[in-house]
């Protein structure tokens, strides 16, 4: 993984360096996106400036950042965009203490790296899931942001169980709410439906990719529900959408609701040609 | 302020040079500790140990990180032990995603500055406070450790209102936890209370100083029951025992409550001298 740093209107590849005054570092005070590059483009990138923008607003940063951002992204060196890329921004170096400061310079910094094949390459058959113990805090002011306070998930990735590829989890409240590092999606009967993200979850780039597709039906479901889903899968900004093989010991049949599963991955790989 | 890096068996003085992988940027992983400092000593040590020994368990950390920052707290050298002091620990260096590697190399960054006189020499009328409107997540997986997801005290702490110096916080079933950066307690016939922090909030050094000095009752209730008590006051690491003059308009009378808080806080004092 290579790293750049955005400084006085250049990229500069570097490895270290953040202040130690870093708000992204005291506070988690910052944002990022993970992007599927390709051919030196990012072919969502529209999606991921949206819900970027929308985010720097729910942290309450100066309208400046994502003007930043944008002349940013359009600057990235070639070298830098390899097949995959995330960015991330904080609030830059402040004093001490939670206080916005009046001024800001926040630090954006792109990291480069190599990306695996779309997931339902990786795994043809799906993937084999189970629910993580993990419950999601409710928090409507943090929840669809890509923010950088990911404890939850860093938790929620240790509890992983041998052979499973993703897990789902659910919040306080017990209602199912997206994948540890994905979004959730299920089929049933011809519809569409995935979980409410109002009280926390992250808003991913192809799940809102997906829904400019085709109507999505946004509900609140216990996990035990979605064993009588026709397909359910997973949606990633790297790994595309993969379909559900086994969810705790419920086995999925490669039905016509699979299939229209890898019909979507198909439409969303030609972005990618 | 000035930070000193612990590399290699010893501190070195420098303000940038995070590597950009680290995961405390990128997740918020790890934890803080601030202290006050006095002679070169910090008098409530034990606790800050205790605490973040317990945080350090709660994110999974390797039982060899709370030896090392044992360690390396021992060795700080006397320029780096000013008057206040701030610790930070994170997971260190990682490749992408959430997992956490099996061998770890934790950051361990400290922060030296000088600090304001007890809030009560500050504010000898007290603080003047208001209920914030950004409501506590309850994650208690995450309650009472200082974490580096500090977003919800970022927003809290930008809704402070003119003349407030400190705020009072509920979580998200209106139930009152803590001050934005400080604990809350209150007197009421005697007897002394302060909130649980079961679901959310920081268990701080004073609180737990405290609650060592004398019997406190952890409770649940509504803010407006703030309102009924004898006196009420915030404890923080920094500013030590804050009795609160004035909170959303009602005005605490200077009782024996009040004069209460005030020996409390010249007890505390007496490990300072």
């Amino acid at each position: 993984m290579d790293c750049w740093v955005y400084e006085h209107g250049a990229w500069r590849q570097t490895n270290q360096g953040l202040s130690y005054s870093d708000r992204g570092l005291v506070y988690g005070d910052g944002l990022f996106e993970t992007c599927r590059v390709h051919q030196g483009k990012i072919p969502l990138l529209d999606l991921h400036k949206q819900r970027l923008k929308y985010g720097l607003q729910a942290l309450y940063f100066p309208a400046t950042t994502a003007n930043l951002v944008e002349t940013a992204l359009a600057s990235l060196p070639s070298p830098a965009l390899k097949a995959g890329g995330k960015l991330l921004v904080t609030r830059g170096i402040s004093q001490r203490g939670y206080d916005i400061p009046a001024d800001i310079t926040p630090s954006l910094i792109w990291y480069s790296f190599d990306t695996l094949a779309w997931g339902i390459e990786r795994f043809p058959e799906g993937y084999q899931v189970d629910l993580n113990s993990v419950l999601l805090a409710r928090q409507p002011m943090l929840a669809g942001i890509k923010h950088l306070n990911r404890l939850e998930q860093v938790l929620a990735r240790s509890k992983f169980v041998e052979g499973c590829q993703e897990m789902v989890m659910c919040d306080m409240q017990g209602y199912v709410v997206e994948g540890t590092m994905s979004n959730l999606f299920w089929f049933k009967d011809g519809y569409l439906f995935t979980p409410s993200l109002h009280y926390c979850g992250v808003r991913g780039v192809v799940r809102s990719w997906l829904m400019q597709q085709q109507r999505v039906n946004i509900v609140r479901i216990p996990p035990k529900q979605l064993m009588e889903a026709d397909a359910v899968f997973f949606t990633n900004a790297i790994s595309g959408l993969v379909p559900v093989k086994q969810l705790s010991g419920h086995v999925f049949a490669q039905n016509d609701a699979w299939q229209s599963v890898l019909q979507l991955q198909k439409k969303l790989e030609l972005l990618y040609c």
